[in-house]
């Protein structure tokens, strides 16, 4: 597998499917893991990272863990490659934007993601479609049990897993669910449900993780503390509070249709509009608009569209992903009008 | 020919057809006379405008002014129907919103209306479409002799025709002309078209006369002098600005297409998704999005449409002769939900 046979389908989360798909986009449970022997990255040398990075790639190749897939060196590779692993969510931003020794393990159908030499020696990350926090646990406990059985943890009895980051020592988990909340957003509701959601220790962030901007309504709920919990309680901890959210966004989407059906259709079917004859489409525009439309359809109001239709233009929408689709690199300008076109021509087969 | 035959089909001036007819709307040709034996409205009391209205409506109709065509007496119709005569261009807001006895005579085609007992005894206008105001001001010689042959007109042979306004003592004679200016606006240079027609003593007010915003990037040219000069001198002089702005307003076209087509066409195609799909559409924003897609038609961005299309589309999308289409009188926003299915049916035939 490689990126450029990778990037030709959606992955594992991108699917649409899964529990509540209308909503919950996707779920993911990722791990912080160090190896004994080795320094932390910010204490190592080049040298240090490169045998850390060959010994933990090594092993991970050579017991198989996470395999078929592919092991991506991102250190040797093109900017717009490493930008499409962000845009796949099979890395953080802080990976991509690194220059030392560093890479990531891809399982086939990319719901597993190991990435070597990011702020953690290992950061393991489950991403699976719809609302399935306990299927990716298990899945998470699985790879990371292969994981030690061929790497050796840095591991104290007292405080747990060890990790560079103080905030993520102990279990080292990070649970998260990808929200689509327009609605809510809509109605002026989601500054309540992000209040609410901070009272039990949960953080809120955009798209891209941490520091990044809810473009096109998208929104992540996570927990915030590892350390003096186990690992089931922070899985359970974040599993309780999405079917309230959840349904707070259904009730909001009822709320406008019910109170003013005719407005939220001019919204959706304006989008629809804006999508199938735009010539020039900036990304996050083209966000906010796809955000619309899949609620729409999730409505009924847009018959003829899946939510896999529209998470794949989510998808392909992304400036790398575009870039990769046209053949080589953009200007921005260049960009909106390949980005329009393309558009353009996946919804013209529509009959509406 | 009654209101209801009337609103089936558009009127002459916007057949969209003409010299000139994809920049200029419409050529129009207005005289101010008062009738002897009467004193100006402003001075008349109720007996006597009655009394006024009923003898230059007697003598019109006798004499067949005009015909075959219509007399609407004003003050005995329903305002939603005073309302779309306004929007047909046949009476003035000032003529539609008097309380007091008066009318409008109209020709069958449209082109000549009768204004009685608005500021003057008389307003005769004729209204062509495209560029032809030899033609309109020929036609308006020909009913004003029509007139002077049934009625005695108030003329001085010192100041010429007599008027309540000072401002149109002489000949009485407004000359004014209907340009749709979107490029000069876009670029900019509209202020500057406007200052150099200022200095020859030209007004521009917008597209309902006086006071009234240039909505849709209409724009109405005229004279503002009328003592002191010849009525042809006033219709040359209109006449020989309004070639020098169409050539501008062309310019300017092609320097948005060459400077930068894309971001043109995104203009014109957002505008015609808007109109297509848009569910509640505002009578403002209606006029914005058919001025684009007009410029559009007019560079070939839009093959499948013609002029006389959009130009129906900004008569009937009007508040009056919505209500009018829909049977009666409706909500604003029924209006901008019945305007919006108005228009997305019009242009779900077309190929595009």
């Amino acid at each position: 597998m490689n990126l450029n046979d990778m990037i030709q389908a959606p992955g594992e989360w991108m699917r649409g499917s899964g529990p509540e798909a209308e909503i919950v986009i996707s779920s993911r449970v990722r791990l912080a893991r160090n190896v004994r022997g080795f320094h932390f990255i910010t204490r190592m040398d080049e040298a240090e990272r490169l045998a850390c990075e060959t010994h933990i790639r090594n092993q991970i190749q050579a017991s198989g863990v996470a395999l078929p897939g592919a092991y991506f060196p991102l250190h040797e590779m093109e900017a717009v490659d490493r930008k499409v692993l962000v845009e796949r969510h099979l890395i953080s931003k802080e990976h991509e934007d690194g220059t030392h020794p560093r890479g990531v393990a891809v399982s086939q159908d990319e719901s597993v993601s190991i990435m070597v030499n990011e702020e953690d020696h290992i950061r393991l990350q489950v991403l699976q479609s719809g609302f399935q926090l306990q299927d990716a646990w298990k899945l998470c406990g699985k790879v990371d049990d292969q994981l030690e059985s061929c790497l050796e943890y840095a591991f104290s009895p007292q405080l747990g897993y060890l990790t560079a980051c103080p905030t993520n020592v102990g279990t080292g988990v990070r649970v998260s669910v990808m929200l689509h909340l327009p609605a809510l957003v809509l109605t002026r509701h989601i500054e309540k449900v992000f209040q609410a959601v901070s009272k039990i220790n949960l953080a809120v962030r955009g798209l891209y993780g941490e520091g990044t901007e809810a473009s096109g309504h998208f929104y992540q709920i996570s927990n915030q503390v590892t350390l003096g919990r186990s690992e089931i309680e922070i899985v359970n901890n974040v599993e309780t509070v999405i079917p309230m959210i959840v349904r707070y966004e259904h009730e909001a989407r009822q709320t406008l249709l019910a109170k003013d059906r005719k407005r939220l259709e001019d919204r959706v079917w304006r989008a629809f509009g804006m999508l199938k004859y735009a010539q020039l489409l900036p990304s996050d525009e083209s966000m906010m608009l796809l955000s619309f439309v899949r609620m729409g359809v999730q409505l009924g109001l847009l018959k003829d569209m899946t939510l896999r239709d529209v998470n794949d233009l989510f998808v392909y929408t992304q400036p790398a992903h575009l870039q990769k689709l046209c053949g080589g690199p953009l200007e921005p300008n260049e960009r909106d009008m390949r980005r329009a076109r393309y558009v353009r021509e996946k919804l013209e087969h529509l009959k509406l």
